[in-house]
């Protein structure tokens, strides 16, 4: 995203006491795995990911969404499957799929092909905007599970099966829970961390929230924090779906390069005072939406990527 | 568009004493127009204007855009022409740029071509909607003139050029008036008609208002009135641009196919009383907003386009 005005993850509009906030992407290259696996009946879920995870951060909860479908000549069939996506997205959303557009283009999508963005809207009482101020050293890193490699690095993971002697995407992937083969794992959609969010704004005091999507850990969380501020994340605190250490074998990728492409089984990050951190937990919420405390809030006065140490786990 | 929920051309959602109306919109086939000219500082215009155009006609006016911007390799100068022309488009609209999205998607597009989609959310109190429900037969239609063939019927377009052996895109227009070529002529941006409609809203009664875009006059007019009601058009009543008759002409077209694939000169049109039109007239709306009255509004019991008649110019 580019033109954010927030410093956030989403573009911010003043009405009335509120505050719209609007956000957009596409899903980039997970499409060619679609097309690959010809599945399209969860990248809509993606396409919808990918922008009400960006709007959530100032504390926003998404109103409504619009998509566009681009292709070279409409297949009805499959439009039907990626919309289906996008109302199932909507629908774990909790928000109103307001329009859209199907776009025929001939010649600028090869056969089969086509391109999607998606726009969601959402609103947040001014008084209750999330936006990082209020984060200082010794606060505590809430991470909510990721369900893969969601949206971003697809062109690196690509890379690595496509280049592999050993596997190729109809393989078992090794030491996966669910059983699937690794083009399965990793066409997976993206959490919605909509419900996450909702039950904690309001109920818990967050200072600050992020999503984590390409560029991985150095990018994105410098972004929910005030200047002054960095984050330390201890690797060791939580297990990692089998597809990075798949990704990272085959690939041969340095631990940094992992942390800053993927989002290693973290996609969604809450900034909480520690009490507050264990209240969510003695209340269940870590449980129920599938958290773990992934790191601390440090000082620093380092710039940019160098605001993020992790610390990597040696398993 | 499809989704609408509004009967017209834009999503409405409910957001305290106002609506919300969201539009999306891309420029279509157009833009292999700005491909072959290598000429990328308008198409922005249109991509804004597409959406805009849309979300006015329920009587909003335009708060902010976001832009999607696809491509397989990224070509700064090129992305930053196609910026500038949004840019420019969110200036005439009066809206904000709130954020956007760059998407490099290897293989998805072939080299030195892009795909754009764009997204407009305005708002409009509730009790100022303009809905089409106080149409009545006897009202009259107020076009604005339009800029050319705006973003619709590019297919249709190009094909008569590329198959004309008389005529490419780098020779004169006949019978242009600003001595453009055939191309020059082609890639007019889109004509914004946020001003116009600012200027009307508010001061005269606006009973319905209908953006022209694919399908022409038969497929967007009805959308803006209620059952039972059509308009007959008189198209002696306006001059049209000279790529018309040059289309017309060069690729054998009937008159209604004209009429149903592009705007004939008139890309957008405002319903009002007659009183009201004469009012806008004496005032000097007319000059000032380059409109013209070109129809009025009838009683009819047909469905669908046939609700539409065009009384073709003898000219």
């Amino acid at each position: 995203t580019k033109g954010d005005v927030s410093g956030g993850f989403g573009g911010l509009y003043p009405f009335g006491d509120s505050y719209l906030v609007a956000g957009t992407d596409g899903v980039g290259t997970k499409l060619k795995l679609a097309f690959l696996l010809d599945k399209h009946d969860t990248i809509g879920v993606d396409l919808v990911a990918m922008s009400v995870n960006d709007i959530i951060t100032v504390g926003a909860l998404p109103m409504f969404f619009l998509d566009y479908f681009a292709t070279s000549k409409l297949d009805v069939d499959m439009a039907e499957s990626v919309i289906a996506g996008i109302v199932d997205g909507c629908r774990q959303s909790s928000c109103t799929l307001l329009g859209g557009e199907t776009a025929e283009m001939p010649g600028f999508y090869a056969e089969g092909e086509y391109d999607l963005s998606g726009f969601a809207v959402g609103s947040v009482k001014q008084d209750a905007l999330v936006d990082g101020k209020r984060a200082v050293a010794g606060d505590v890193v809430v991470g909510l599970r990721s369900s893969g490699v969601h949206s971003n690095g697809y062109s690196l993971a690509r890379r690595v099966v496509e280049s592999s002697d050993r596997f190729d995407y109809g393989d078992a992937l090794p030491g996966d829970d669910q059983g699937r083969s690794v083009g399965e794992a990793l066409l997976c959609p993206t959490r919605i961390y909509v419900p996450a969010a909702r039950a904690a704004l309001g109920k818990y005091d967050i200072k600050a929230m992020a999503h984590i999507t390409g560029g991985g850990f150095y990018e994105n969380f410098p972004r929910c924090l005030p200047d002054g501020l960095g984050a330390r994340f201890d690797a060791s605190l939580w297990s990692k779906p089998a597809i990075f250490s798949f990704l990272q074998d085959n690939g041969r990728i340095a631990d940094a390069e992992m942390f800053r492409t993927f989002n290693m089984g973290v996609g969604y990050m809450m900034v909480v005072d520690g009490a507050v951190a264990r209240q969510m937990e003695s209340d269940g919420y870590f449980g129920e939406h599938d958290a773990v405390v992934v790191g601390e809030i440090v000082a620093t006065d380092a710039k940019g990527e160098a605001r993020v140490e992790v610390e990597f786990s040696t398993q």
